[in-house]
C-alpha cells in the first residue's frame, strides 16, 4: 500500500541553524531599539495548525511542538513548552543557545519578571498574541522595570531568509446538504446574538468561524479545511470577507455574491478603523482576536468589546445535517478502521511492523474510501513506551518495532461530511494482568460518560470525574481531559464544549466531543480508548427535568483481549456486547469478507 | 423540657411598617440630593449572621430572609431576593409599596439598568459593598445614564428611630488545646503569605479571620462565635486588632498583650491611612473587604490590592487538635441525637408533635450535654410539603403537625471544641414506594462522596456529581451544593472549600465539609442526609499517586424504614452495616438505657 500522503515522518528542522538565526534576530532587534522579542508558535488567529509563514518558532529555534514560547534577550534565550514538550525541546534545540524551560515550572510572564533586565525594551507582534495575553506579558514587563513594546511588522520575518508565502489555496463551496443550515440563515441568528451583545459590529478572527458560517471550506493549513482570512459582520448591511482573491475560486464567488463582499487582506484593517470611527462597540473575540485589532479600533475611536465570539458556540451545535453527516463519516471511517485492525491482527504477531508500517497503512485504508479529503491530525502510532507519551508522533527517529504488549493507534479523518478520531489499544501475543487490569479500569471510566445521564445545563467539568472513578480507586489518573469538542467537516478540536475539569459551559444536545479516558505508565505503555460522542435528549419515564445524555458515534471493536471481566459489571458487560454487536451490524456489511470474519471474532460477547 | 434558647420562631417584622418608613428614607435621600438607595441585607464584614444594628433590610421592608437587597428610588422600590426566599418576601413585605423581584431572573444590575431614570443619583454605603459589587452597580448605573454615589453616613440610620447599638459582647480566648495553633505560629505564616503576595499589609476584614488568627471568640452575633473588628496585619512590627474596647476582657487583653495592639474600632480607617501614605500595597479581602476600605487607601496614596485573604485558606486547613475536637464534639452531637430521635420514635406516632416541638426537643437535648454554646443556625424543623423548602424556618404562623409520611430536622450545635451540623430524615408511620425510591437514590449518593477516593489537587467541582448520579440516572436532581465547609467552632458556612459546580479549590487534608445531597417533591415532601465529612489522606496499595478520601465525623442512624434495599449494591450495603455498627460503638455508651435499646435496633445490618 502507498505509503502517508497527509502526514510526514521527517524531522524538517535542524539543531544547528539554531545559532545564526539568533544572532541575525539579535542583530535586527537591536536596529529596531528593542533588547527582547517574543516569538510564539502562533499565527494571526491563534490556530492548532497554521501555515508555513507562521512556523517563526521552529524556523529561530528547531522546536517543532505545537504549542511554546521563545523569548530572546540579548544575553539569554528561553523555549517555554508545556508538558507534552519537555523532552522533545531537549531533542531539538541548539541547548548552547537556547534554554528549554517547563511552562509547568515557570510561566512565561515569569519567566519574563525573572529576566528581563530592568529598563529593558522587550518586543511583541501585535498580530500573533491576544489583548489578554499582552495584558498579562506588560504586567511582568512592568513588574521586571522594562517596558512591553509593540513591534510591527515582525523583526524576525526580515532576517527569515526563504520566508514561505502565505498559503493561498482555493476555497470550496460546503454543500447545504452536510452544511444544513443556509449561510443567510445563520448570519441572520449571528445578527440576533450581536444585538443582545449590544455591538454594532463582529470581527470574525477565527477561520473556522468564517468556514462555518459561510459555508465555505479552505486548504490553507494541514488537518483542517480552512481559508485564512477575516471577516467583518455589521448588525446591518453586508458583511465583507477579507482573504486573499486568489483562494475565491468562481464557484466560491458566485456562492458568496449574494451573501457578503469580499474584499482583499489589506483591505482590513483600513475597514475596521472606519466601523470603529463611528464610534461604535466592536465585538473581538477573545480567544482568536489579535491585540492589534483592538488597539486598531481604540486608536480609530471605536469601543474594543472583547469578549467571546457569539459563532463559537452556534458552531459547535451541530443540526440535523451534521449529525447525519457525521454519523455516515463515522460508517465510512469505521470500515477503514475494521480493515486496519483485522491487517494488525494478521501483520503484527510477526514482529515485522514498525509504527510508520501502521500509520501508513491506517492512512491506506482511510484513502481507499475515495473520500478522505486529509488526516484530521498525524497519526499517534505507538508502541510499547512511545504509548505513555499522550501526544507521541512518530518520526524516522523515534520509529519502534510493534512487539509483544500494546500498541496504541490514535487518529482520525477529515472527511467533507464529518470530521473522525478514534483511539484503539491492541494486545500484541500476552499481556500482563496489570495491562488488562489498566485496560479494564480504563474502559471502565469509558463506559461511564458512554452511559451517563444528566440534567440540561451539566457541563462536561461536573462529568468529568465519571471517567476516573475506576482508575482513582485503584491510586490512579490520567493527566488529560476526558474529552475535546470536534467540529462537522473542521477542527478536530472545536470549543467550547468539552468534558475536562476546564470545561465550565453546560452540554447542549447537537453537541460532539471525544470520550477518551486513558492510563499511561511512563517508560513502559499507555492505553487510550476513545469514540465521540454526540449529546441527545433522553426521555426517561416520571423525569421531573430536561435530560441529556450521549449517543456514540464511532463503531470499531475494544480488544477483548485486554479486558479483565471479573472487574466489569454486569451492566458494563452488557453495554460492551451491545457495542459490539451494533459494531458488527454497522460495520460488517461495508467491509470485504476477509475483514469480516475478523469483525465476527472481535464483536462476539464477552461472557 | 424547656423551650429553645436559641431560636426564636416569632416573626420579628411586621408589613405595617414599610410605607411609613420607605416615606422617611426618601425624605432623607431627597435631603441628600440623591434619587435612589441600594440597602442590602450585609454589615460591613459581609456577614452571614448579623447584628441587629445592621438589620436594615429587614427594618425597611420588613424582609428577614439571610440575603437580598432593596433598591428604593423615587417613584418605585424592589426587594431582590434568591430562589430560597421567592415565597417569603411576598409574605412578608407590603406589596403595595414593595416589587419584589427574583435575583434568578433579573439581577441588580439588571434592575439598576431597566429602572434608574437617567440623571438620577444612586446612593449606595460604602461599609456595606465590596468593591467588586460596587463596581457593577457601577456599570448598570453608568448604563442606565446615571451615577453611583457614595453615601456615608448611611442616610436610612438617620431615619432609623431605635436603631440598635452595635454589639459588645466580651470576647474569650479560645485554648490552645481546642484551637491546636499558637496565634504566634499563626501570624508568622500570615506573614509568609504576605510576603509571597508582595503586601505590604493585610487587613483582615473577615471576622471569622480575626478570631482564627488571634485565637479568640465572641459573642457579637447569632449562632458564630464572632467579636465583630478588624485588624492590620503588617508585613513587620506588630498587628493591631480595632475593636469596641468593652469587648476586651482582662483575660483577653492578658492573651492578646503579646501578639497584638488594641484600638478602638474609629482608629481603624485613621490607621489604614498612615499605613497607605508609605505607599505600600495592602491586601484587602476580596471576599469581605468593603469597598470603604480600597477607596480610604487609595485616597491616602497606597495600593489596594483586593485579592484573598490568605488567612481564609490557613482556617479551612484544620489542624490535629481542631480534627479531634470536631471528632469529640461529633460524639457529644451524636448522643444528642440519638436521644432526640429516640424521643420522636417514640412521641411522634400520636401525631400531637409539632415542627417547633421537635426544634425545642432537640435543643434541649444538646443543652443537656452541658456545653453547648449556641445553635449552630436555627435548626429546620420540617414536617411534609415544608421539608420541599430546602431552607425552611419554622415560626409559629408556619407550624406544621407531624403527620404521617417523611419528617426532617437539619440542625447543629456550637461547642467550644468544634462545630456541627447534621439532617437527618424519618419515616412517620407508612411510607410511600417512591419516597423510598427516592431516600434511597439519596443515600447512594451521600454513600458515593463518603466513599469517595480522588488524587490530591481535585477539587469539590470535580466530585459534586458522584451525589446526583442516582437521581440523574431517574431524571432527578437537587438544587443545592453537595457540601459547604465547616468552621472549628466558627462558621457552619465556611470556604473556601466546597463541593458544588463553583467549588474549584483544591480539597485538602485537614479540611471539614458536608456530605449532604437531597431531593424535593415541591408541595409534598423533601430528603436530605447529611453528615460531616473530613479530608484525609488514603494510602492505596500499589497507588502511583498521593491520594485523599473523608472520614465521616457524624455518627446517627440514617432511617431503615426509608430504604429499598433491592436499589442498593452490596458495597453501598456494607458501608452502610459498617456505619451502622460504628454509631452503635462511638454513641451507645454516651446514652441513657431507653435511647441505647432504641439505637441498638435502630443500627441493625439492612440484609
Amino acid at each position: 500500500m502507498a505509503s502517508s500522503i497527509f502526514q510526514s515522518f521527517d524531522k524538517a528542522t535542524s539543531a544547528a541553524t539554531g545559532a545564526e538565526r539568533l544572532a541575525a534576530l539579535r542583530m535586527e532587534l537591536a536596529r529596531r531599539g528593542l533588547d527582547g522579542f517574543i516569538v510564539p508558535r502562533a499565527d494571526e488567529h491563534q490556530g492548532e495548525y497554521v501555515p508555513a509563514s507562521a512556523e517563526r518558532l521552529a524556523w529561530l529555534t528547531s522546536f517543532t511542538g505545537s504549542a511554546g514560547y521563545a523569548v530572546v534577550l540579548a544575553d539569554r534565550a528561553a523555549v517555554l513548552v508545556d508538558g507534552r514538550y519537555t523532552l522533545q525541546v531537549r531533542d531539538e534545540v541548539d541547548l548552547a543557545h537556547f534554554t528549554p524551560v517547563a511552562i509547568a515550572d515557570t510561566s512565561l510572564e515569569a519567566w519574563i519578571e525573572a529576566n528581563l533586565p530592568a529598563d529593558a525594551k522587550l518586543g511583541y507582534d501585535p498580530w500573533l498574541h491576544t489583548a489578554d495575553q499582552v495584558a498579562r506579558f506588560e504586567k511582568a514587563a512592568t513588574a521586571a522595570g522594562g517596558t512591553l513594546v509593540a513591534a510591527s511588522p515582525n523583526p524576525l520575518d526580515a532576517v527569515w531568509t526563504d520566508l514561505p508565502s502565505p498559503p493561498r489555496a482555493p476555497a470550496a463551496v460546503q454543500p447545504l446538504a452536510f452544511a444544513g443550515e443556509a449561510a443567510e440563515d445563520k448570519i441572520a441568528r449571528a445578527r440576533e446574538a450581536l444585538a443582545k451583545a449590544r455591538a454594532a459590529a463582529l470581527v470574525i478572527s477565527d477561520p473556522h468561524n468564517l468556514a462555518w458560517l459561510f459555508n465555505i471550506r479552505g486548504a490553507d493549513v494541514g488537518h483542517t479545511p480552512l481559508m485564512l482570512g477575516y471577516a467583518i459582520l455589521p448588525a446591518e448591511g453586508r458583511p465583507t470577507i477579507f482573504v486573499d482573491p486568489a483562494k475565491i475560486t468562481d464557484e466560491v464567488a458566485a456562492h458568496l455574491a449574494p451573501l457578503a463582499d469580499v474584499a482583499p487582506t489589506d483591505a482590513f484593517v483600513p475597514a475596521l478603523e472606519a466601523t470603529a470611527r463611528r464610534g461604535a462597540a466592536i465585538r473581538i473575540d477573545a480567544a482568536t482576536g489579535a491585540v492589534a485589532l483592538k488597539q486598531a479600533v481604540e486608536a480609530a475611536g471605536g469601543k474594543a468589546d472583547v469578549g467571546a465570539d457569539p459563532l463559537t458556540k452556534m458552531k459547535a451545535v451541530k443540526n440535523a445535517a451534521e449529525q447525519e453527516g457525521s454519523r455516515s463519516a463515522h460508517r465510512r471511517d469505521g470500515a477503514a478502521m475494521a480493515r486496519f485492525l483485522a491487517w494488525f491482527s494478521r501483520e503484527a504477531p510477526s514482529g515485522q511492523l514498525t509504527e510508520i508500517d501502521a500509520a501508513e497503512q491506517l492512512e491506506g485504508f482511510r484513502r481507499e474510501t475515495n473520500a478522505l479529503m486529509d488526516v484530521s491530525f498525524p497519526t499517534i502510532s505507538a508502541a510499547g513506551p512511545n504509548a505513555a507519551l499522550p501526544h507521541y508522533r512518530v518520526t524516522r527517529a523515534s520509529n519502534r518495532a510493534i512487539e509483544p504488549g500494546i500498541f496504541l493507534v490514535d487518529s482520525g479523518a477529515q472527511y467533507r461530511d464529518g470530521t473522525t478520531d478514534i483511539t484503539r489499544t491492541m494486545a500484541v501475543g500476552a499481556v500482563s494482568d496489570e495491562m488488562r487490569d489498566r485496560f479494564t479500569r480504563v474502559l471502565k471510566g469509558h463506559i461511564a460518560i458512554a452511559t451517563a445521564v444528566f440534567p440540561k445545563g451539566t457541563s462536561g467539568a461536573q462529568i468529568d470525574a465519571l471517567a476516573r472513578q475506576a482508575l482513582w480507586q485503584a491510586g490512579l489518573d490520567f493527566d488529560h481531559g476526558t474529552g475535546h469538542g470536534i467540529g462537522a467537516y473542521l477542527s478536530v478540536h472545536e470549543g467550547p464544549q468539552r468534558i475536562s475539569k476546564l470545561g465550565t459551559v453546560p452540554l447542549e444536545p447537537g453537541m460532539i466531543l471525544s470520550n477518551e479516558p486513558g492510563y499511561y505508565k511512563e517508560g513502559a505503555y499507555g492505553i487510550r480508548i476513545e469514540n465521540l460522542i454526540l449529546v441527545e435528549p433522553r426521555d426517561i419515564p416520571g423525569a421531573e427535568r430536561p435530560m441529556l445524555g450521549f449517543e456514540t458515534l464511532s463503531f470499531t471493536p475494544i480488544d477483548r483481549a485486554l479486558i479483565e471481566p471479573s472487574l466489569l459489571t454486569a451492566d458494563e458487560i452488557a453495554w460492551l456486547d451491545r457495542y459490539h454487536a451494533e459494531v458488527l451490524a454497522r460495520i460488517g456489511p461495508a467491509v470485504d469478507e476477509e475483514t469480516r470474519a475478523w469483525l465476527v471474532e472481535a464483536t462476539k460477547p464477552l461472557a
